[in-house]
């Protein structure tokens, strides 16, 4: 068994992820506004880096049902249907569509675990669906990376926590054991710490403090709601989707033998 | 007051530590090393990169008074006169000399940080010192920055540990306040969560457990023992060497207006 944890995609190449089950985390927001839009029934959710490919790539799919999303230094850009806050995902305005989003950080982490074996999406909205895949993983003997998008790729309190609760969950207890890298052990360690209180890691962290001072402090509210939007996506060719049932719960009907 | 922990030095610019006066740890082992090898007498160390580095510098400076140090994958390199061992750095073996170190990862940072006001060199042997410089640093509202050399560019336990007793020693407290990033934060945790107890986080890191493997567990422990070589190194010019006293304990002779 071995679960990692990576405070920020940064440095990291294909040789790190491959064979990997990895689970990213961007608590604030991207990763909360990705289960939010997709338990309120849209189709996907396609990151990209900047406002540039998000108009390009929504002129290239050229449908009615696609809608813009995203901000920059955390305000709506203009034009754009949405910004990038999960209280804005609403059924009526997402039900139906594809949501072509602008992230930074999000959007980095995600493209670097590119190669891994399977990329779920994980926040407090959907921690206990993301923490039993995670299990299933372990039990497995898959390799776990549960990879921060951090804060312009250095350490972010807001996802360091979010991982330990999700190691915590993965390994049915905030324990530390072997096989755990450091930033596993301290992530647990935040664990301890901050108990089950999401909104104090979260408010403390740099981004919940900007979000609060720009007036999204309702943003970093609903991200600490666990299992707010109890979905499991995973990103699969570049997109965002409710991962398929028997990914979530798996029975695999070939079990491999493992290497010893 | 600004206090930032950098949990590794992936990423950084000559830009971030321009102006900052920079603490860089690499608790187990290069910077406790240093600290043995100044306190006990050594002119200067030179930290390089590699075994071809440390053989290039030791003939370019062709005095007998250069000893070379070093380790790859924890053993003495073959034909060094030492390894990379606090315990070896006895009055005996060091006293006088000009050491040339090869330490990957204690480098990286050391080079990283080059540029900033000043860098000096932290670990738990030499805490109380680098704390009251920090806190000096602070009082005159410098930028400081506390630069983890972390395990091959991510995070290590050991580092955080002793990043948050520096923090705690320069802040007069663990208790969180304004002007921390988040890394900062989270090592105040680690330090809140293993209090005063050096060895635990040291011999839990991935560093420390490698170490004890491969029989170095002394150097774990040594590497604990909180102010062990009480000396204030700084690196400049490429040295490490003892700290000016007027730096150590300075009354800045024409305090500057500080920027509102």
């Amino acid at each position: 068994m071995r679960l990692d944890v990576w405070f920020s995609p940064m440095g990291i190449g294909p040789a790190d992820v491959q064979g990997r089950t990895i689970f990213v985390i961007d608590v604030l927001r991207a990763t909360t506004t990705m289960c939010a839009a997709l338990h309120h029934g849209a189709r996907a959710v396609i990151p990209v880096a900047s406002t540039e490919e998000a108009l390009r790539l929504a002129q290239t799919i050229g449908s009615a049902d696609v809608l813009l999303a995203g901000e920059k230094n955390c305000v709506r850009i203009p034009g754009f249907a949405l910004g990038n806050s999960p209280l804005e995902m609403t059924e009526q305005a997402v039900k139906g569509k594809t949501i072509v989003v602008t992230t930074t950080n999000g959007t980095k982490a995600l493209l670097a675990a590119q190669g891994a074996t399977i990329v779920y999406i994980a926040a407090a909205a959907n921690l206990t669906a993301a923490g039993e895949r995670a299990r299933e993983a372990l039990a497995q003997r898959r390799d776990v990376v549960i990879l921060c998008a951090g804060r312009e790729t250095a350490f972010g309190l807001d996802d360091a926590y979010c991982a330990g609760r999700l190691a915590a969950a993965a390994l049915g207890g905030a324990k530390p054991r072997k096989g755990l890298n450091d930033a596993a052990l301290a992530s647990l360690d935040l664990v301890r710490r901050y108990r089950d209180n999401w909104e104090r890691p979260l408010s403390y962290s740099r981004a919940g403090r900007e979000l609060t001072r720009l007036g999204f402090g309702g943003d970093v509210r609903d991200a600490a709601r666990l299992d707010a939007y109890p979905v499991l996506p995973h990103f699969h060719e570049r997109r965002v989707t409710v991962a398929p049932q028997s990914q979530v719960h798996p029975a695999p009907p070939q079990p491999q033998p493992q290497p010893s």
